[in-house]
C-alpha cells in the first residue's frame, strides 16, 4: 500500500478549471444540507466523553434499539455478501399485511429523503416548478435546485403550511406541491378537512407529495391519514419513515405510497439496491412489532408535556407541536444558546439555516435528556454571558 | 389497522391521466435496472430450496461474510437509531490510513451506483453529453438519460473501451466521459500506457469517470491503479466499490477519489446521510483486513481456472477477463439455456439487455458451485431441447 503514500497532490491544481461553474445548473446555487451535529463528533471537538453528550438534535427515538430489529438484524448478516432485494419483497409485502397498501403502489427509499430526490428527478426539469413552504424540510428546496426547477416558497401562515396560498400557487407547471403533515421544523400540522379541501384544488397533473415523516407521534386524531386519501386521489403521493417512531435512524428506510402507475416512473429513477439487506430486514421487523411504536409514544407523549412545562418555567415560549419535537423562541438569537448548550454537553438544532434565528429545535428524549436539556437551558439564560443576555 | 383494507382503488383511476408523458423528459426512455435474480425469488417461482440454489449472477464473492465485519455490525447495532454520521468521518479516515486518499477528495456513495448517479446529476443536463462504451455498466447510459444528457455509446474493439473512438468523441459538449477497468459485464480491460495516452487527449472540462469496481480482482501489474493518476489529472474520478471483492454488496458501499473541489461538488448532490451506520462500521472492518481480500482473490484465480478449464472441455469460448466472472459465447441464443440453468438451480446472468443475446455472464462461485455450473451445463448443452440445440 505504500505506492500511494498522501494522493493530495491534486489540490495544488485545484485552480486550474472552475469544475462548479461546469456543474449543472441548479447545482450552482445547492450548499450541502446541514444535519444535526453526530454525538462523535462533538466528542472530538470538546473531550467530553460521549456517555456524557446528550443529543436531542435529529428528532431520533429516545428508547433503546428494537432487540426485535436488533434480532432480525443478526439473522440476516451470514447475507451481507450478497445483493439486496431490489424489488424489496419482504418489506412491501409486510407493508400490505401492516397498512392495507398495494404493494405495485409502493417505492422504497434509502429514508424517505431518497423519495423525495426520486420524486424531484422524476418529475422535475428547468423550466418546471415545485411549490412548498417557508419553514418547510430544507430537502425539498434542495432537490427541486438540483433538478433545475424553479421552487416556490410559500410563505408560512402560523409556523406551518398556507394551504390557500399554496394551492394559488400551482400553475400549468407545477409538476409538485410538497407538503409535510406534521411539519418538520416547526411541528405544525393541518387537519383532516384542509388536506381534502386541497387536493380538492390541485389538478391532477400536478403530484401532491404529503411527507408524514412524523405522523406516527401525531397523537391527534383531527391530523388525517394520507393513505386514506389515496383511493380518491392518483396523484397523491404520501411519504413515511421508518427512520422516526420505528427507531431505524440509523438504517435508512422510508416508503412512499401512490398509485402503480406513479410508483412504477419512480422506479426508473431508483438505484436497484438503495435499501440495503439489513435495512429491509430490520424494516420487516419493525413494521411487525406496534408495541414498540406504543411505547415510542408514551415516552413521548410523557415527554413533550415535561419539556412544555419546564420552557413554561424558563419563560420562554414554543410553537405548538405534534411531532417529538418542541421549536423554542429563545426571544434572542439562538446561536449563542447553542453554542453553550454544546458546552454543556447537550446538542439541539439552530435553525438560523430556516430563517429562524431566534429559534432551536428541541428533539424530546428520555425524562433524564429533558431534564439535562432544561436544566442547562435554564443555567444559560439566567447567566448572563456575550450574547446570551436578553 | 383495519381501516386501511386494501388502498388500492387507485388503480381504477390510473387511466386518468398519463404520468409517464408528466415526467422529465430522460426519464421517458427509461426502464428500471434489472438485477441479477436474488435466490429469495428463485426459490419463491421454483420451490426449490435456498441451500440447493447456487448464484453466480451478480458478481458477488463466494467467500463467507468476513467475521470482522459482523463483528463490527454487532458492535454498532446500538446505534441504530441514530442517524449516521453525513460525513463518514471514520471511513474516510480509514481510506486515508489504508490506501493514502486526501479524505477532502473523497465522497463516499451507497454502493458506486450512487456515486455514478451524483456524477450525473451534477454535472449532467439537457444540451451535455457523457461518453460511454457499447457493453458499458447500465448504470452509466441510465444516469446520463436520468439527468436529461445525450449519451454518445460507443462501438466497443473487442468486447472492451476503444479509448481512441471514445477520446474522439468527446467535445465541447461532453461533460463526464465513463470508463471502466476491467470492465463489467465483459471482463476485459486496458493496460497503463492506454489509461494515461487517454487521461492526456481529453481536455480538464471533461470529467473522466474510471470506475474500477472489479480492480481489486485484477491480479494483473499490467492494469493501472486510478488512484495513482489522480495527483495529475484534477479532473479524474475514481470510483471503488466495497460491494465486490471486500464482501459488502448487500450493505452497499462505495467511494469516489477525485480533487476535492470536484468531491466538494459531488457533496451537494449526496443524500446526508447515504451510507448507512451499519455499512459505515462494515466498511472501516472490511478496509482494516487484507487477508480477507487476499483470500477472495486466492479463491478466485482458482474459480477463473475451474471455470476455463470446464467452459474449454464444453467447447464453449469466453471473453478473456481480468474480474471475477466469465462471459460466455453460448454460440447460440443464450435465453434458453439461462432458462434450462435456472430450472436447474443455477442462476447466470444473460446479456441480452446489454445486446449481447448469445452470451451469459458468469460470476466466479466456490469450488462446488463452479462444478454445479458445469455440470448444469454440460447437461443442458448436450440434451438438445427446444430452443436450446445449436
Amino acid at each position: 500500500m505504500n505506492q500511494y503514500h498522501r494522493i493530495s497532490a491534486n489540490r495544488l491544481q485545484d485552480g486550474d478549471i472552475d469544475y462548479l461553474a461546469l456543474a449543472a445548473d441548479g447545482v450552482r446555487g445547492l450548499s450541502p444540507y446541514l444535519p444535526g451535529k453526530p454525538i462523535e463528533e462533538l466528542e472530538r471537538e470538546t473531550g467530553l466523553p460521549a456517555d456524557r453528550i446528550v443529543k436531542l438534535a435529529s428528532n431520533e427515538t429516545p428508547l433503546p434499539p428494537n432487540p426485535r430489529v436488533v434480532e432480525a438484524i443478526v439473522r440476516e448478516l451470514p447475507q451481507l455478501t450478497r445483493y439486496p432485494d431490489g424489488s424489496g419483497h419482504r418489506v412491501k409485502r409486510k407493508l400490505r399485511e401492516r397498512l392495507g397498501l398495494d404493494p405495485a403502489g409502493i417505492t422504497l427509499g434509502n429514508g424517505s429523503n431518497d423519495l423525495l430526490a426520486m420524486i424531484a428527478q422524476a418529475f422535475l426539469a428547468p423550466g418546471r416548478n415545485a411549490v412548498y413552504s417557508q419553514y418547510a424540510f430544507a430537502v425539498y428546496a434542495c432537490a427541486t435546485r438540483a433538478a433545475g426547477a424553479e421552487g416556490r416558497e410559500i410563505a408560512a401562515r402560523g409556523w406551518g403550511n398556507d394551504l390557500d396560498a399554496m394551492a394559488r400557487a400551482v400553475d400549468a407547471d407545477t409538476r409538485v406541491v410538497f407538503l409535510a403533515n406534521p411539519n418538520n421544523p416547526t411541528g405544525t400540522w393541518f387537519e383532516r378537512g384542509a388536506l381534502e379541501d386541497f387536493l380538492a384544488r390541485v389538478p391532477a397533473r400536478t403530484l401532491v407529495v404529503l411527507d408524514e415523516a412524523y405522523i406516527e407521534y401525531a397523537d391527534d386524531p383531527a391530523l388525517p391519514d394520507g393513505l386514506l386519501q389515496l383511493p380518491r386521489h392518483p396523484n397523491l403521493v404520501v411519504c413515511r419513515s421508518l427512520c422516526k417512531a420505528y427507531g431505524l435512524a440509523g438504517l435508512r428506510v422510508g416508503y412512499a405510497a401512490s398509485s402503480p402507475q406513479i410508483a412504477a416512473i419512480l422506479d426508473r429513477v431508483r438505484q436497484p439496491f438503495n435499501v440495503n439487506v439489513l435495512a429491509q430486514a430490520a424494516a420487516c421487523a419493525a413494521l411487525d412489532d406496534p408495541a414498540y411504536l406504543e411505547e415510542g409514544r408514551r415516552v413521548n407523549r410523557a415527554g413533550l408535556a415535561q419539556l412544555r412545562e419546564g420552557l413554561g418555567r424558563l419563560g420562554l415560549a414554543w410553537i405548538p407541536s405534534r411531532t417529538n419535537f418542541v421549536t423554542v423562541d429563545c426571544g434572542r438569537p439562538a446561536g449563542p444558546v447553542y453554542s453553550a448548550l454544546l458546552d454543556a454537553g447537550v446538542i439541539v438544532r439552530p435553525l438560523a439555516g430556516y430563517g429562524m434565528p431566534d429559534h432551536l429545535r428541541i428533539s424530546v428524549g428520555t425524562q433524564a435528556e429533558n431534564a439535562r436539556l432544561l436544566a442547562a437551558l435554564g443555567r444559560i439564560l439566567t447567566t448572563p454571558g456575550p450574547g446570551i443576555a436578553p
